[in-house]
């Protein structure tokens, strides 16, 4: 059992499963979380997905990663308590929370409805709260949340599968409204079929867009194509097939954190097409001039989304049926989870069981 | 004297200076232009601005330069003679032109107005004729053109301070138009102040932006705040100065060819910030991939402008007022000019008077 701490004097104990150092080994901790405030929501968490950005940052590769860490971003759950002011929920509604639970409210980017790129930002975990405590996320039993960060979760839509949207699925979908590839008929290349390339898939097909999936793995072709409805598939390594596809797209959706080549993809791209990266390669890239001027091109980054497009996303996907493959595990799972995710063998996301499992664990 | 050929058996005898080989020297060069076509403008050149292209050209710097190569394409003239179905233009005329003669058409760029990015433009110098032979470009007495690729020369406008503007003008003006910086107020830093630096700033003021220039140069600063009306100077090695102006860009204008950090330039941008890469470095550059995703922020290129634009540009151009600085210097200069070029000995553009001095170089 994790060791107890009391930053919150009014506040309930809470109980959730943490790393205590970068070898990122997740064991049980009891924790506490503020008393609610009048615009608290307090949710009673359902599940929570395991997004790649919790393995990074429980092993600190990012840096900045402070212990105890307790990850989570992807949650879905059930409104059991609201603040004195809190219009939006009620007790009883089924709600979802993404990666921010804050933030600054006042800038530029918070009046424009771009929480997600206000500079003071308060991630739903490892931030900095207001009141200087440290964020802790969604591998717990409860959470206590402003309700401008809360989501209406959509009725009749899965629970579970339905949880690493928050954080995947507005990654991906963002972007294509943003960069403006979200026009029927466009031609989208996604690269990398994982937790974000395969809903990248699912949105762009909803949206209209023809999409072939670019992969360095020939056996994820079928899988592209079968399962996930893609049009076409591209081996990225096999320079015929490439060079074939020159000029052929508008806009390419890269989820790949690795360090990779660009010029091959802009290359697959047409005039005034957009390469957008959401993957952190731990060095910089090697950006290709020539052929970006040549055509217009541009290659652009994105990073989750703000919170009203975050509510657009949930309901596009609910409207539209979209939703994660995942596999979901009990909380006891969620070392060997992660082990598995950083092999990538995992389609595509795994999905924690929190409701039914973590009591179980205490 | 250079020699002679005789590619256009039905054509007239042209005079021009000429490079012979990847040593980059001009000489005088006897060649032949093709007879007037039912759409074609013969022009009677008055003035050519010598662009940083064309001393790369010259040098086969960027390879598939053709000998003997005639450079410019910073053209403005007098119409002297109009084929059967011209409409646009009578002799007398003043016009110019610019980067291209001559597009497919019909493609997807050709009929959105951005022939620039057409795949089979034909350059006003190097590129491949219809006929099959090798354009050649202003440095020489007259010239033949279709007339969708010239433009109208505005009344009361200097005929050599405003030649440089169809190639240099149109390659800052298209990306503040496309790139959606040129709505007044917005902050645009400009990184380099040369051919295209200093044009740059005078259209950014012209739009009601306020302007930033970025140089490694000290004593730049006077010279662009006093003489062409920028706000403000960052000495681009000065880090405290850098770190002071973290976040405050909405855009930039990055003219620089050499290899250069992008890192702190992305540094400068605002969320959603935009850098436009107009320069050619002849390797990759590196590319920070977090900051671009924390601010959305896109790094593009852009290259000239299409033929309705870059008429737009040169009406904008007249209209408030903004040319070139120019040194107007005889052909027989062109090789020395070439030399100061190579090491940004000029303030800004050089540009050859050719009614004036061609004839006498016979």
């Amino acid at each position: 059992m994790g060791s107890s701490e009391k930053q919150h004097p009014q506040s309930q104990e809470c109980f959730g499963w943490a790393a205590r150092d970068s070898s990122g080994v997740l064991s049980p901790f009891k924790f506490s979380r503020r008393a609610i405030a009048e615009k608290d929501v307090k949710i009673k968490i359902l599940y929570c997905g395991i997004c790649h950005s919790d393995l990074h940052c429980v092993k600190n590769d990012w840096g900045g990663s402070i212990y105890p860490f307790l990850p989570g971003h992807e949650i879905v759950g059930i409104a059991t308590e609201v603040g004195s002011k809190v219009e939006k929920f009620k007790a009883g509604d089924k709600v979802g929370v993404g990666c921010l639970v804050g933030s600054c409210g006042s800038c530029n980017d918070c009046t424009n409805n771009l929480e997600n790129y206000c500079p003071k930002i308060i991630p739903t975990y490892n931030g900095v709260d207001r009141d200087g405590t440290i964020t802790y996320g969604g591998y717990s039993d409860f959470i206590i949340v402003d309700q401008h960060f809360v989501f209406r979760y959509p009725e009749n839509f899965p629970l579970d599968a339905g949880a690493p949207l928050f954080c995947a699925g507005i990654t991906v979908y963002s972007p294509l409204k943003y960069y403006a590839l979200d026009q029927p008929g466009m031609k989208l290349g996604v690269v990398g079929l994982g937790g974000l390339g395969h809903i990248a898939v699912k949105f762009a097909k909803a949206m209209g867009l023809e999409v072939t999936v670019i992969s360095t793995s020939p056996n994820k072709k079928e899988e592209a194509i079968e399962h996930l409805g893609a049009d076409a598939f591209l081996l990225s390594n096999d320079e015929n097939a490439m060079k074939a596809a020159t000029g052929t797209l508008d806009g390419i959706i890269d989820t790949v954190s690795a360090f990779h080549a660009l010029l091959p993809l802009i290359g697959l791209l047409n005039s005034h097409g957009k390469l957008v990266l959401l993957g952190l390669p731990n060095k910089p890239l090697e950006l290709p001039v020539f052929p970006l001027l040549m055509g217009r091109k541009m290659v652009a980054g994105s990073i989750i989304g703000g919170i009203k497009e975050t509510q657009e996303m949930i309901d596009f996907a609910a409207k539209h049926n979209i939703t994660a493959d995942v596999e979901v595990v009990p909380i006891d799972y969620v070392n060997k989870a992660m082990e598995r995710l950083a092999r990538a063998d995992v389609k595509y996301r795994f999905v924690i069981d929190i409701a039914n499992t973590l009591a179980a664990g205490v």
